[in-house]
């Protein structure tokens, strides 16, 4: 057991088990099942009312924060589909593939890179003890389909394995088009598509699921220098969201792990009850995309530098997360059950940084068949949903609605009571400490707006 | 020729031609074609740094107005690839089809519904007059592609070739966990893909596109009334955002255009270069939809009455547009070539409504060679950054920056000048009157907020 495991245990903050946030977003409408009434397909999830408003959040804080206050980096939006032959240039037609062996006596199926050495070398099943299949089967990952329905016309594709391909499709478009110059990065947000042999522990390993990726370009001497800012700045970023920093950490790859082109690659890990897992990985590409893809195309992708003329492709430095384990991690570091300073329930709070948090701010009536509180806080909430989303409540005892919005990281409940009705003042409670206190209805869209947005 | 067309020429605001848009979209970065540097899929664009601002402001001002500011109303998002039976009961896989024939001279291919019936009927080519084929072929417009990879497993499935399809199948968990009750809508922005025989017009008919649909979720008896309710909206909605708001209209759906389980239909049309096109549905869907699941699926969709104990199926209003088509259609109505009035060139300007604007400000220093201008303006542009995009450039004259932002419809310049560093004054230009006007740096970020957020 390692020190942190150990002061985890002492300080009281257990890991939670997915199967608590599996649960809890089914019951509160942020994940279900895709197609769940014909049975469900494995790997694939659809988003509810909740899951949507805390995924668009994460993405407009990740998009403002790398793309609109960055001068020197834009964004795009590439399709999903593109040229097969991309798909050639990027080594994926040819590498992008898993290895698997079956038990031949209880036909469970292991991707060999999963397998401990030692099973994979003894031919014994981890689970049964029985014996593995000797040679592994080799799979390729891509979705195929096809596009044109004529004969003659119908080509062959695939859905992106990864969506930074597209840009370095666009990075000339880009580069003509948006004045900048070199180093400077583009951005995406997308889907990609794999087809994983193991798909599994919800939503860590899926068959779609979204990617955000900064593709930063540099000159070649310049590399070292952006590849540390950007290490730095993704990890800041993730533990600016986080409550549980310590559970963050670099993963250095080592030399079997590098690619023959990287100097150096690190991955941010975060810890779970599954382990220490990528979350994201900061990428030494040198000029190896662009490269490919110019003498796979026969574009010529090299940059002249408009001072020196000096021509040369460009180095990228990547860093490529994932938006649904973004999506996972800030849930299992946000999920709480606490003891009840009450004594009654145990309470279950989502801890997410008011940033993110699906649900901004609830309203509530203190009573519901009092017509001036009903009408004033229905006012009031119609008012903040200007600026941020609020919901209007007015059922059950008043602990009861907190309980519900704590469950989903709502961080401030306001109460309309027949005070308010005197001197135009609510009260305002906080999700964490459960800290109430009055405040002038007047100021109360201010108090929220300067506690929800980004800076 | 119409009344309207007669106006038009008088008015002086001729139909801009799709050449001048595409143009203009790939020279400043709104859109590149897909996969250009092998040259290009059929059907298929990226979006470039301009473009994506602009994609991402018409979406969070449809999603700000129809799911965040209705407390009926909440959105989910769903995975693109769903169960192959979804598409079997919503009749896809029967009958979305398109019908082909070809000319036996000179191989031009023709959807039969894009025919005039004249030469259907005479099986004359309306381009050479050679023999068309008597005989249409048939091709589903679905795209298939193919989940798990070991045979026996592998399952044959087809990429959402309408999104809305995912509402329904989350219906039932929507309904359970989110507390809502009928009337109540569920909305969703995504992709959809159709293997379209004729993609073109640039972004009005691609393989890979977006919608965004509302479906309503009523009783039969209230249905009459809310379809009138949202048929308004939706047309209110767009012409919010219109400059030309005489080029939109409804068409409504003949007998023989109607499903047969519609009382009604209505397209939301808008007019282009093309003629008058479909932009947007307002659908009566009655029960088919989730009727039709509950019959595939086997589970009961019905909706019980928490009141009244009534069991039904409930009855859809749908509301289904597209992302592209808007983001084309308000290119197409704010685009404008204008005589300059100081006797120069010809001014290009974008009239988008400041709230959908990529680009909300540009922030000039008078001269790039004085330092204090220079950093003032960079001081300003970067504490704007934390509210809304903001441009910094100082390359040429003010004129020649005025018009860069003009053509990309950047609504507000600021230009900070010698006046500046006596009274901490800037002057703020507005995008169609060209009018000037002096303002406190410190009142400018809410003076920019108001205008730019939208209510």
């Amino acid at each position: 057991m390692t020190q942190t495991e150990e002061k985890e245990e002492i300080t009281g903050t257990p890991l939670v088990p997915i199967e608590k946030i599996v649960s809890l977003c089914k019951r509160r409408g942020f994940v279900y099942p895709n197609s769940e009434i014909y049975g469900g397909v494995a790997g694939i999830y659809d988003f509810g009312p909740l899951g949507v408003e805390l995924r668009n959040n994460i993405r407009r804080f990740w998009w403002w924060s790398m793309v609109q206050t960055h001068d020197n980096v834009v964004g795009i939006e590439g399709a999903t589909i593109t040229h097969p032959r991309v798909w050639e240039a990027s080594g994926h037609v040819e590498n992008f593939v898993d290895k698997l062996v079956d038990c031949k006596k209880c036909k469970r199926r292991f991707r060999t890179d999963h397998l401990d050495p030692v099973n994979l070398e003894q031919h014994k099943c981890p689970v049964c003890g029985g014996e593995l299949t000797s040679e592994p089967r080799v799979f390729n990952l891509l979705m195929e389909t096809y596009l044109g329905v004529v004969e003659g016309d119908r080509m062959k594709t695939y859905l992106r394995g990864e969506a930074c391909q597209n840009i370095y499709l666009d990075y000339d478009n880009v580069l003509k088009s948006s004045r900048m110059q070199i180093p400077f990065g583009i951005c995406q947000i997308g889907k990609a598509y794999r087809n994983e042999v193991t798909p599994g522990n919800f939503l860590f390993r899926q068959r779609e699921f979204e990617q955000w990726d900064l593709q930063f370009f540099v000159h070649p001497t310049e590399m070292e220098k952006w590849f540390e800012y950007w290490k730095e700045y993704r990890f800041k970023w993730y533990q600016t969201i986080l409550n549980h920093k310590d559970r963050l950490r670099f993963h250095a790859h080592g030399k079997d792990e590098l690619a023959h082109y990287a100097k150096q690659a690190f991955d941010i890990e975060y810890r779970t009850i599954l382990g220490w897992q990528e979350w994201e990985g900061i990428h030494w590409r040198q000029d190896w995309d662009l490269s490919r893809h110019s003498q796979y195309s026969g574009q010529d992708l090299s940059y002249v530098d408009p001072l020196t003329k000096e021509k040369y492709i460009p180095w990228i430095v990547e860093t490529s997360g994932g938006v649904d384990r973004t999506f996972l991690n800030l849930l299992l570091d946000a999920y709480e059950e606490e003891p009840d300073p009450t004594g009654k329930d145990p309470r279950t709070v989502l801890r997410l940084h008011p940033w993110l948090a699906p649900v901004k701010v609830a309203v509530f009536p203190l009573q519901k068949n009092k017509e001036e509180l009903v009408s004033t806080a229905k006012a009031i909430h119609k008012d903040l949903q200007r600026y941020m989303v609020s919901q209007y409540d007015d059922v059950a005892a008043i602990g009861r609605r907190y309980r519900r919005q704590d469950e989903i990281g709502t961080p401030f409940c306001v109460t309309v009571d027949f005070q308010t009705l005197e001197d135009q003042t609510v009260t305002i409670r906080e999700r964490d400490g459960m800290t109430q206190q009055r405040i002038a209805i007047s100021e109360l869209t201010m108090y929220l707006l300067e506690r929800v947005t980004w800076k």
